[in-house]
Protein backbone atom coordinates (compact mmCIF):
# COMPACT_ATOMS: atom_id res chain seq x y z
CA UNK A 1 0.00 0.00 0.00
CA UNK A 2 1.54 3.10 -0.58
CA UNK A 3 1.21 5.97 2.30
CA UNK A 4 -0.03 9.28 1.16
CA UNK A 5 2.26 11.43 2.46
CA UNK A 6 0.42 14.59 1.97
CA UNK A 7 -3.08 13.22 3.22
CA UNK A 8 -1.04 12.67 6.43
CA UNK A 9 0.25 16.38 6.88
CA UNK A 10 -3.40 17.54 5.50
CA UNK A 11 -4.99 15.55 8.39
CA UNK A 12 -2.90 16.23 11.20
CA UNK A 13 -3.07 20.04 10.64
CA UNK A 14 -6.86 19.96 10.74
CA UNK A 15 -6.31 18.60 14.60
CA UNK A 16 -5.28 22.10 15.83
CA UNK A 17 -8.79 23.96 14.41
CA UNK A 18 -11.50 23.45 17.50
CA UNK A 19 -14.83 24.92 17.32
CA UNK A 20 -15.31 28.37 17.35
CA UNK A 21 -12.24 29.08 15.31
CA UNK A 22 -12.01 31.19 12.18
CA UNK A 23 -9.17 29.59 9.60
CA UNK A 24 -7.52 30.55 7.03
CA UNK A 25 -7.46 27.81 4.40
CA UNK A 26 -4.63 27.97 1.60
CA UNK A 27 -4.27 26.42 -2.03
CA UNK A 28 -2.53 22.94 -3.35
CA UNK A 29 -2.98 19.67 -3.25
CA UNK A 30 -1.70 19.06 0.51
CA UNK A 31 -4.26 22.09 2.05
CA UNK A 32 -7.03 20.43 -0.25
CA UNK A 33 -6.77 17.21 2.67
CA UNK A 34 -7.10 19.54 5.48
CA UNK A 35 -10.20 21.42 3.88
CA UNK A 36 -11.29 18.05 3.17
CA UNK A 37 -10.95 16.92 6.84
CA UNK A 38 -12.07 20.26 8.49
CA UNK A 39 -15.39 19.58 5.93
CA UNK A 40 -15.79 16.33 7.46
CA UNK A 41 -15.43 17.22 11.46
CA UNK A 42 -18.34 20.11 11.17
CA UNK A 43 -20.31 17.33 9.01
CA UNK A 44 -19.22 14.14 11.93
CA UNK A 45 -18.05 16.05 15.09
CA UNK A 46 -20.35 19.44 14.79
CA UNK A 47 -17.56 21.96 14.95
CA UNK A 48 -18.10 25.48 13.86
CA UNK A 49 -15.77 27.10 12.30
CA UNK A 50 -15.31 30.31 9.47
CA UNK A 51 -13.22 29.94 7.06
CA UNK A 52 -11.17 32.92 4.99
CA UNK A 53 -10.13 31.02 1.56
CA UNK A 54 -6.67 32.09 -0.59
CA UNK A 55 -7.52 31.60 -4.59
CA UNK A 56 -10.91 30.29 -6.32
CA UNK A 57 -9.88 26.88 -5.47
CA UNK A 58 -9.90 27.08 -1.96
CA UNK A 59 -12.91 28.78 -1.94
CA UNK A 60 -14.68 26.16 -4.28
CA UNK A 61 -13.62 23.19 -2.32
CA UNK A 62 -14.62 24.72 1.16
CA UNK A 63 -18.07 25.25 -0.15
CA UNK A 64 -18.31 21.61 -1.61
CA UNK A 65 -17.27 20.59 1.58
CA UNK A 66 -19.45 22.56 3.48
CA UNK A 67 -17.45 24.80 5.64
CA UNK A 68 -19.18 28.45 5.79
CA UNK A 69 -16.89 31.02 4.28
CA UNK A 70 -16.18 34.37 5.36
CA UNK A 71 -13.72 37.58 4.44
CA UNK A 72 -10.68 39.08 5.88
CA UNK A 73 -12.95 42.57 6.03
CA UNK A 74 -15.23 41.26 8.69
CA UNK A 75 -12.83 39.00 10.32
CA UNK A 76 -9.36 40.26 10.04
CA UNK A 77 -7.63 38.39 12.65
CA UNK A 78 -7.42 34.76 12.19
CA UNK A 79 -7.39 32.03 14.22
CA UNK A 80 -5.17 29.87 12.52
CA UNK A 81 -4.16 29.47 9.04
CA UNK A 82 -3.06 26.33 7.32
CA UNK A 83 -1.42 26.38 3.59
CA UNK A 84 1.14 24.18 2.24
CA UNK A 85 4.48 25.41 0.77
CA UNK A 86 6.48 24.22 -2.14
CA UNK A 87 10.00 23.74 -0.27
CA UNK A 88 10.63 24.48 3.41
CA UNK A 89 14.17 24.54 4.78
CA UNK A 90 15.56 23.46 8.13
CA UNK A 91 15.06 26.60 9.89
CA UNK A 92 11.00 27.14 8.44
CA UNK A 93 11.70 29.20 5.99
CA UNK A 94 8.98 28.68 3.06
CA UNK A 95 9.03 29.50 -0.96
CA UNK A 96 5.33 29.61 -1.89
CA UNK A 97 3.31 30.42 -5.30
CA UNK A 98 3.65 26.89 -7.05
CA UNK A 99 -0.06 28.02 -7.69
CA UNK A 100 0.51 31.42 -8.65
CA UNK A 101 -1.71 32.51 -5.42
CA UNK A 102 0.98 33.30 -2.95
CA UNK A 103 -0.04 37.29 -2.61
CA UNK A 104 -3.09 36.22 -0.99
CA UNK A 105 -1.48 33.48 0.94
CA UNK A 106 0.61 35.58 2.61
CA UNK A 107 -1.51 38.65 3.24
CA UNK A 108 -4.30 35.32 4.89
CA UNK A 109 -0.95 34.00 6.39
CA UNK A 110 0.02 37.36 8.71
CA UNK A 111 -3.59 37.76 9.39
CA UNK A 112 -3.49 34.40 11.08
CA UNK A 113 -2.29 34.32 15.55
CA UNK A 114 -0.60 31.25 13.76
CA UNK A 115 0.51 29.91 10.51
CA UNK A 116 0.71 26.19 10.26
CA UNK A 117 2.37 24.46 6.87
CA UNK A 118 1.42 21.31 5.55
CA UNK A 119 4.04 19.66 3.53
CA UNK A 120 5.13 16.14 1.97
CA UNK A 121 8.89 15.11 2.92
CA UNK A 122 9.74 15.95 -0.29
CA UNK A 123 9.57 19.49 0.02
CA UNK A 124 11.91 19.69 2.97
CA UNK A 125 15.37 20.87 2.01
CA UNK A 126 18.25 22.02 4.14
CA UNK A 127 18.00 25.17 2.12
CA UNK A 128 16.10 26.45 -0.33
CA UNK A 129 16.92 26.33 -3.81
CA UNK A 130 13.78 26.82 -5.92
CA UNK A 131 12.86 29.98 -8.37
CA UNK A 132 10.88 32.24 -6.20
CA UNK A 133 6.82 33.05 -7.86
CA UNK A 134 6.71 36.72 -8.37
CA UNK A 135 3.23 38.53 -8.65
CA UNK A 136 4.30 41.01 -11.34
CA UNK A 137 2.17 44.66 -12.62
CA UNK A 138 2.34 44.11 -16.41
CA UNK A 139 3.64 47.27 -17.13
CA UNK A 140 6.50 46.86 -15.02
CA UNK A 141 7.47 43.80 -16.59
CA UNK A 142 10.55 44.32 -17.82
CA UNK A 143 11.92 46.63 -15.25
CA UNK A 144 11.33 43.74 -12.69
CA UNK A 145 13.07 41.65 -15.08
CA UNK A 146 16.16 43.96 -15.06
CA UNK A 147 15.56 44.71 -10.82
CA UNK A 148 15.78 40.49 -11.02
CA UNK A 149 19.20 40.71 -12.91
CA UNK A 150 20.37 43.14 -10.58
CA UNK A 151 20.30 41.37 -8.01
CA UNK A 152 21.55 38.12 -9.41
CA UNK A 153 18.43 36.46 -10.38
CA UNK A 154 16.81 34.62 -13.81
CA UNK A 155 13.30 35.34 -14.50
CA UNK A 156 11.57 33.34 -16.58
CA UNK A 157 7.44 34.22 -17.39
CA UNK A 158 4.74 31.84 -17.06
CA UNK A 159 2.14 31.31 -19.25
CA UNK A 160 -0.40 32.24 -17.29
CA UNK A 161 -1.75 34.81 -15.27
CA UNK A 162 -2.57 35.28 -11.07
CA UNK A 163 -6.35 35.32 -10.33
CA UNK A 164 -5.67 39.50 -10.30
CA UNK A 165 -4.84 39.80 -13.57
CA UNK A 166 -0.99 40.35 -12.71
CA UNK A 167 1.96 38.75 -14.40
CA UNK A 168 3.52 35.37 -12.77
CA UNK A 169 7.69 35.03 -12.94
CA UNK A 170 9.63 32.89 -11.57
CA UNK A 171 13.08 34.55 -10.18
CA UNK A 172 15.73 31.55 -9.75
CA UNK A 173 18.40 32.63 -7.54
CA UNK A 174 20.11 29.08 -6.92
CA UNK A 175 20.46 27.68 -3.85
CA UNK A 176 19.53 31.00 -1.18
CA UNK A 177 21.69 31.54 1.64
CA UNK A 178 20.13 33.83 3.28
CA UNK A 179 16.08 33.86 2.90
CA UNK A 180 15.84 37.41 5.40
CA UNK A 181 17.89 39.06 3.22
CA UNK A 182 16.20 38.38 -0.20
CA UNK A 183 12.54 38.47 1.59
CA UNK A 184 13.81 42.16 2.10
CA UNK A 185 15.26 42.90 -0.98
CA UNK A 186 12.25 41.35 -3.19
CA UNK A 187 10.06 43.47 -1.10
CA UNK A 188 11.73 46.59 -2.81
CA UNK A 189 11.48 45.43 -6.27
CA UNK A 190 9.40 48.16 -7.87
CA UNK A 191 6.66 46.33 -10.26
CA UNK A 192 6.21 43.44 -7.70
CA UNK A 193 2.93 42.90 -5.82
CA UNK A 194 4.01 39.99 -3.95
CA UNK A 195 7.15 37.48 -3.33
CA UNK A 196 6.74 33.77 -2.86
CA UNK A 197 9.54 34.00 0.27
CA UNK A 198 7.38 33.29 3.63
CA UNK A 199 10.44 34.19 6.23
CA UNK A 200 10.53 31.96 9.18
CA UNK A 201 9.44 34.50 11.80
CA UNK A 202 5.88 34.07 9.72
CA UNK A 203 5.75 30.65 10.58
CA UNK A 204 4.18 28.83 13.40
CA UNK A 205 4.80 25.19 12.42
CA UNK A 206 6.03 22.96 9.50
CA UNK A 207 3.66 19.49 9.43
CA UNK A 208 6.14 16.92 7.35
CA UNK A 209 3.98 14.17 5.97
CA UNK A 210 6.68 11.30 5.96
CA UNK A 211 6.15 7.66 5.58
CA UNK A 212 6.17 6.36 9.21
CA UNK A 213 4.56 9.29 10.39
CA UNK A 214 3.77 13.02 10.54
CA UNK A 215 7.17 15.14 12.26
CA UNK A 216 6.01 18.40 13.83
CA UNK A 217 8.79 21.24 13.71
CA UNK A 218 8.12 24.36 15.43
CA UNK A 219 9.45 27.31 15.66
CA UNK A 220 10.22 28.91 19.26
CA UNK A 221 10.61 32.38 20.01
CA UNK A 222 13.13 32.76 22.87
CA UNK A 223 11.44 35.83 25.46
CA UNK A 224 14.35 37.75 27.45
CA UNK A 225 13.02 37.63 30.53
CA UNK B 1 0.40 89.86 -12.47
CA UNK B 2 0.52 86.37 -10.17
CA UNK B 3 3.63 84.41 -11.41
CA UNK B 4 2.32 80.82 -12.18
CA UNK B 5 5.35 79.04 -10.17
CA UNK B 6 3.81 75.56 -11.26
CA UNK B 7 3.81 76.40 -14.89
CA UNK B 8 7.65 77.82 -14.36
CA UNK B 9 8.51 74.59 -13.40
CA UNK B 10 6.48 72.41 -15.68
CA UNK B 11 8.40 74.45 -18.78
CA UNK B 12 11.75 74.05 -17.31
CA UNK B 13 11.44 70.54 -17.62
CA UNK B 14 9.89 70.22 -20.63
CA UNK B 15 13.44 72.10 -21.84
CA UNK B 16 15.39 68.56 -21.09
CA UNK B 17 13.12 66.43 -23.60
CA UNK B 18 14.97 65.93 -26.71
CA UNK B 19 13.88 64.85 -29.96
CA UNK B 20 14.40 61.01 -30.35
CA UNK B 21 13.66 60.45 -26.74
CA UNK B 22 10.93 58.73 -25.11
CA UNK B 23 9.64 60.27 -22.22
CA UNK B 24 7.42 58.83 -18.98
CA UNK B 25 4.61 61.62 -18.50
CA UNK B 26 3.74 62.18 -14.86
CA UNK B 27 0.19 63.21 -13.23
CA UNK B 28 -0.97 66.16 -11.47
CA UNK B 29 -1.22 69.83 -12.06
CA UNK B 30 1.85 70.58 -12.54
CA UNK B 31 3.11 67.89 -14.71
CA UNK B 32 -0.08 69.17 -17.21
CA UNK B 33 2.33 72.11 -18.22
CA UNK B 34 5.37 70.02 -19.08
CA UNK B 35 3.09 68.03 -21.12
CA UNK B 36 1.43 70.92 -22.86
CA UNK B 37 4.92 72.38 -23.67
CA UNK B 38 6.40 69.15 -24.85
CA UNK B 39 2.94 68.85 -27.39
CA UNK B 40 3.74 72.74 -28.11
CA UNK B 41 7.18 71.42 -29.20
CA UNK B 42 6.05 68.26 -31.46
CA UNK B 43 3.85 71.08 -33.07
CA UNK B 44 5.95 74.32 -33.30
CA UNK B 45 9.48 72.50 -33.35
CA UNK B 46 8.58 69.45 -34.87
CA UNK B 47 10.72 67.60 -32.26
CA UNK B 48 9.73 63.66 -32.26
CA UNK B 49 9.29 62.42 -29.31
CA UNK B 50 7.48 59.32 -27.90
CA UNK B 51 5.89 58.92 -24.33
CA UNK B 52 4.87 56.25 -21.37
CA UNK B 53 1.89 57.59 -19.67
CA UNK B 54 1.20 57.25 -16.15
CA UNK B 55 -2.30 57.46 -15.14
CA UNK B 56 -5.55 57.86 -17.45
CA UNK B 57 -5.38 61.60 -16.88
CA UNK B 58 -2.07 62.14 -18.31
CA UNK B 59 -2.75 59.62 -20.96
CA UNK B 60 -6.03 61.96 -21.91
CA UNK B 61 -4.21 65.10 -21.87
CA UNK B 62 -1.25 63.59 -23.96
CA UNK B 63 -3.57 62.19 -26.65
CA UNK B 64 -5.59 65.83 -26.42
CA UNK B 65 -1.65 67.86 -26.54
CA UNK B 66 -0.63 64.93 -29.97
CA UNK B 67 1.92 63.56 -27.96
CA UNK B 68 1.88 60.28 -29.45
CA UNK B 69 2.11 57.52 -27.14
CA UNK B 70 3.88 53.99 -26.70
CA UNK B 71 3.84 51.74 -23.46
CA UNK B 72 6.47 50.26 -20.89
CA UNK B 73 6.60 47.00 -22.96
CA UNK B 74 7.76 48.61 -26.43
CA UNK B 75 10.12 50.70 -24.26
CA UNK B 76 11.31 49.44 -21.49
CA UNK B 77 14.08 52.12 -20.75
CA UNK B 78 12.82 55.69 -20.87
CA UNK B 79 15.55 58.50 -21.96
CA UNK B 80 13.61 61.14 -19.31
CA UNK B 81 10.42 60.69 -16.79
CA UNK B 82 8.86 64.15 -15.63
CA UNK B 83 6.57 63.44 -12.57
CA UNK B 84 5.10 66.49 -9.55
CA UNK B 85 5.95 65.42 -6.19
CA UNK B 86 3.69 66.25 -2.95
CA UNK B 87 6.81 67.08 -0.96
CA UNK B 88 10.30 67.26 -1.78
CA UNK B 89 12.89 67.42 1.07
CA UNK B 90 16.11 69.33 1.53
CA UNK B 91 18.07 66.09 0.12
CA UNK B 92 15.72 65.20 -2.45
CA UNK B 93 13.34 62.53 -1.25
CA UNK B 94 9.77 62.62 -2.22
CA UNK B 95 6.38 61.74 -1.26
CA UNK B 96 3.97 60.92 -4.26
CA UNK B 97 0.63 60.15 -4.84
CA UNK B 98 -1.84 62.50 -4.01
CA UNK B 99 -3.71 61.68 -7.10
CA UNK B 100 -3.07 57.88 -5.95
CA UNK B 101 -1.23 57.25 -9.00
CA UNK B 102 1.58 56.55 -7.23
CA UNK B 103 2.56 52.68 -7.90
CA UNK B 104 2.58 53.49 -11.66
CA UNK B 105 4.64 56.58 -11.21
CA UNK B 106 7.00 54.66 -9.14
CA UNK B 107 7.42 52.40 -12.35
CA UNK B 108 7.59 54.97 -15.04
CA UNK B 109 10.48 56.50 -12.58
CA UNK B 110 12.44 53.85 -11.89
CA UNK B 111 12.24 52.95 -15.39
CA UNK B 112 13.81 55.81 -16.91
CA UNK B 113 17.20 57.07 -16.98
CA UNK B 114 16.62 60.14 -15.37
CA UNK B 115 13.99 60.86 -13.49
CA UNK B 116 13.11 64.99 -13.01
CA UNK B 117 10.90 66.36 -10.58
CA UNK B 118 8.79 69.43 -10.97
CA UNK B 119 6.90 71.24 -8.02
CA UNK B 120 6.14 74.93 -7.18
CA UNK B 121 8.11 76.27 -3.82
CA UNK B 122 5.13 75.58 -1.36
CA UNK B 123 6.24 71.36 -2.10
CA UNK B 124 9.61 72.06 -0.97
CA UNK B 125 10.20 71.62 2.88
CA UNK B 126 13.28 70.49 5.20
CA UNK B 127 11.80 67.35 6.22
CA UNK B 128 9.27 65.19 4.95
CA UNK B 129 5.89 65.35 7.09
CA UNK B 130 2.45 64.49 5.07
CA UNK B 131 0.51 61.46 4.66
CA UNK B 132 2.50 58.76 2.60
CA UNK B 133 -0.26 57.50 -0.04
CA UNK B 134 -0.35 53.50 -0.07
CA UNK B 135 -2.00 51.46 -2.76
CA UNK B 136 -3.66 48.51 -0.60
CA UNK B 137 -5.34 45.07 -1.66
CA UNK B 138 -8.87 45.21 -0.77
CA UNK B 139 -8.44 42.05 1.42
CA UNK B 140 -5.51 43.33 3.36
CA UNK B 141 -7.08 46.54 4.34
CA UNK B 142 -7.37 45.43 8.05
CA UNK B 143 -3.82 43.63 8.05
CA UNK B 144 -2.25 46.61 6.77
CA UNK B 145 -4.14 49.01 9.41
CA UNK B 146 -2.21 46.73 12.03
CA UNK B 147 1.40 46.65 10.46
CA UNK B 148 1.22 51.03 10.16
CA UNK B 149 -0.19 51.41 13.34
CA UNK B 150 3.17 48.63 14.92
CA UNK B 151 5.19 50.93 12.77
CA UNK B 152 3.80 54.19 14.45
CA UNK B 153 1.78 55.34 11.80
CA UNK B 154 -2.04 56.52 11.62
CA UNK B 155 -4.16 55.45 8.75
CA UNK B 156 -6.86 56.87 6.85
CA UNK B 157 -8.90 55.71 3.89
CA UNK B 158 -9.73 57.31 0.96
CA UNK B 159 -12.94 57.50 -0.23
CA UNK B 160 -12.19 56.69 -3.84
CA UNK B 161 -9.83 53.93 -5.16
CA UNK B 162 -6.91 53.25 -7.12
CA UNK B 163 -6.94 52.38 -11.26
CA UNK B 164 -6.35 49.00 -10.70
CA UNK B 165 -9.39 48.65 -8.04
CA UNK B 166 -7.22 48.85 -4.89
CA UNK B 167 -7.47 50.94 -1.86
CA UNK B 168 -5.98 54.38 -1.32
CA UNK B 169 -4.85 55.03 2.57
CA UNK B 170 -3.16 57.66 3.68
CA UNK B 171 -0.45 56.76 6.64
CA UNK B 172 0.80 59.23 8.69
CA UNK B 173 4.33 59.41 10.25
CA UNK B 174 4.38 62.72 11.43
CA UNK B 175 7.73 64.23 10.34
CA UNK B 176 9.64 61.58 8.66
CA UNK B 177 13.22 62.18 9.77
CA UNK B 178 14.72 58.49 7.74
CA UNK B 179 13.03 58.25 4.34
CA UNK B 180 14.82 55.67 3.42
CA UNK B 181 13.88 53.49 6.36
CA UNK B 182 10.43 54.24 5.80
CA UNK B 183 10.55 53.47 2.68
CA UNK B 184 12.22 49.75 3.37
CA UNK B 185 9.58 49.22 6.04
CA UNK B 186 6.59 50.18 3.66
CA UNK B 187 8.27 48.09 0.98
CA UNK B 188 7.66 44.97 3.40
CA UNK B 189 4.09 45.42 4.54
CA UNK B 190 2.08 43.25 3.39
CA UNK B 191 -0.43 43.94 0.94
CA UNK B 192 0.91 47.35 0.32
CA UNK B 193 1.15 47.14 -3.50
CA UNK B 194 2.71 50.30 -3.86
CA UNK B 195 3.46 53.62 -1.59
CA UNK B 196 4.21 56.68 -2.09
CA UNK B 197 7.62 57.68 -0.58
CA UNK B 198 10.48 58.09 -3.34
CA UNK B 199 13.85 57.91 -1.96
CA UNK B 200 16.56 60.15 -3.07
CA UNK B 201 18.36 57.63 -5.07
CA UNK B 202 15.18 57.74 -8.01
CA UNK B 203 15.53 61.40 -8.52
CA UNK B 204 17.71 63.43 -10.77
CA UNK B 205 16.77 67.16 -10.33
CA UNK B 206 14.45 69.07 -9.29
CA UNK B 207 12.90 71.86 -10.37
CA UNK B 208 11.49 74.19 -7.86
CA UNK B 209 9.14 76.81 -9.43
CA UNK B 210 9.41 80.41 -7.41
CA UNK B 211 8.14 83.81 -8.21
CA UNK B 212 11.75 84.95 -9.13
CA UNK B 213 12.00 81.87 -11.54
CA UNK B 214 13.24 78.04 -11.15
CA UNK B 215 15.62 76.94 -8.46
CA UNK B 216 17.09 73.35 -10.07
CA UNK B 217 18.65 71.29 -7.64
CA UNK B 218 21.00 68.54 -8.73
CA UNK B 219 21.47 65.12 -7.02
CA UNK B 220 25.18 64.51 -7.50
CA UNK B 221 26.49 60.95 -7.35
CA UNK B 222 30.19 61.07 -6.51
CA UNK B 223 32.03 58.62 -7.88
CA UNK B 224 35.45 57.15 -6.56
CA UNK B 225 38.11 56.43 -8.94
Amino acid sequence: MTINTKKLAGISAAKLVKSGMVVGLGTGSTTAYTIEEIGRRIKKEGIKVLAVHTSAASEKLAKKKGIPLTSLDKHPVLDIAIDGADQVDARLNLIKGGWGAQTMEKVVAMSAKKFIVVVDESKAVKKLSMPVPLEVLPSAKKLVEMQIKNLGGKTKLRDYKAESGNLLIDADFGTIEKPDKLDCALSKVVGVVGHGIFPRRMVAEVHVGKKNGVLILKRYVLTMI
